[in-house]
């Protein structure tokens, strides 16, 4: 099941063709991105999306559409998805078509979530850690590299997670050049210790997790103290829980790291997953 | 003008819509590419080119439609394109619709070359360096990272040749973080010195160049030595000519680095302008 709605608000058939193949988001990966969970209707943390897409925009000089017309785009979908539950809704902007106007392409598709990613929420996952190959300081040193900005070119974090199914895992935790631990290549990484849950600094050139956020503001509610610090893979086999979160994976459970079992975090994964949904 | 085959050999509208929101290629710039120079009807290196569309292929774990398919979509543009002249044609390779069949998706576009371009090919260009943030162990360490696939990830090169503008240079060369020497955001580095060319080695993560290795086989049947061999910063103020080489710029000479003119390479440029067009 898919509901795209255009910028101007109405909807059209998702399996039809809408793109030109001179589209710069096609011919060069040149767009950016941002999905949003929605549940019943309501969408999760919609605000921060935009700011988010905001962001991307001014990192990549893409002629940002206004917010009202991406609310409205969200708003056709969630009113035209024909079923209660959960929906990924994806907002997508490029460049526009190469050699145009410069009017950038918008639109937002819902999809139903997949039942593999309904198993890793329920089971948790098993995740390799990959190079990354950029050191700490690479983002402000080198804006043009576009680290931290959603963009479309998302041909190595499907790579890298290619490359964690032929390790027999799930996922992948990126680290850079020194070492230290840097995200997931669709996922925030947060490590719980104790009645700490720490996050690697977006300054490393990762994105700033909007799930992470909004975990970290209900485990804050409820006592707990949240840190933003570069991580190491040993703290990952100290900690009492890892896990990659995201706006459709929600919270998820990181059971192995590089083929070694992890401390057992189930019922911390289903306190975290508590604090998580009390923001809605 | 524009002319559009897919790879049934069918020409359609370039200007209509041919691809879905859900295209991977779009969603998540996962495909590849090759851009082909034709000339009076003939392509160039069109061997070469096939053989890198099918190293990248591999290298991205794209199932690539058949040589014949794409061989077939290259004549049908071909055939159509209503002028004598150049022609820019551009094949493209997606991984297909997300939650597809696994049939990718593939087209060739043959497309004009603006009047910059031939600008540039009889002006030269400025050029500023930039750091790419990998080490020049990377590619054989981390393939997952896709350093020298020509995918449509392209994101990066088309923020660094806007980074070059905004200091006033028309393009870029990268550099490893050792200082290395890499190659263009669209283009393969050659510099001369006596009667030697070099080039940067592809182990180093970058694209092995199709037009260079034109330019160097006409080179050598003329008397030059070539070698492929790391190069760096003083290798270009110190040399007789540097040039950025590719398929529609064809051999760009490069006047003037990070705003320091070089030597004035007009004389040596002609002569290996003829190298390489005696190879067609």
């Amino acid at each position: 099941m898919r509901v795209l709605a255009m910028l101007d608000g109405t909807l059209t058939d998702p399996d039809a063709p809408h793109i030109r193949v001179d589209d710069l988001g096609l011919m060069r990966g040149d767009g950016i991105f941002e999905t949003i969970l929605a549940v019943d209707g309501r969408p999760r943390e919609l605000g921060a999306h935009l700011d988010r897409l905001a962001r991307s925009a001014a990192m990549t000089d893409i002629p940002l559409p206004d917010r009202a017309a991406w609310e409205r785009a969200v708003q056709a979908v969630l009113d035209n998805w024909p079923a209660d539950g959960e929906m990924a809704l994806k907002l997508v902007c490029t460049r526009g078509v190469d050699g145009g106007d410069g009017t950038p392409t918008g639109f937002a598709l819902g999809m139903e979530i997949g039942e593999r990613v309904r198993a890793q929420r329920r089971d948790g996952i098993s995740v390799v850690t990959l190079e990354r190959g950029i050191d700490p300081g690479l983002a402000d040193r080198a804006p043009w590299l576009l680290l931290g900005a959603k963009t479309i070119s998302y041909a190595i974090n499907m790579a890298a997670q290619r490359e964690a199914e032929r390790r027999g895992a799930d996922d992948v935790v990126f680290t850079a050049s020194d070492g230290s631990l840097l995200e997931g290549p669709t996922s925030t990484l947060v490590v719980a210790s104790g009645r700490t849950l720490r996050t690697p600094p977006a300054q490393l050139g990762i994105l700033p997790g909007t799930t992470q956020a909004a975990l970290f503001r209900g485990a804050e509610r409820a006592g707990w103290a949240t840190k933003v610090e570069p991580l190491r893979v040993p703290d990952l086999r100290a900690a009492d829980g890892v896990f990659l979160v995201s706006s459709v994976r929600r919270i998820t459970r990181v059971h192995t790291l590089d083929g070694e079992r992890l401390t057992d975090s189930a019922d911390l994964h289903a306190e975290l997953v508590g604090y998580y949904e009390s923001e809605y």
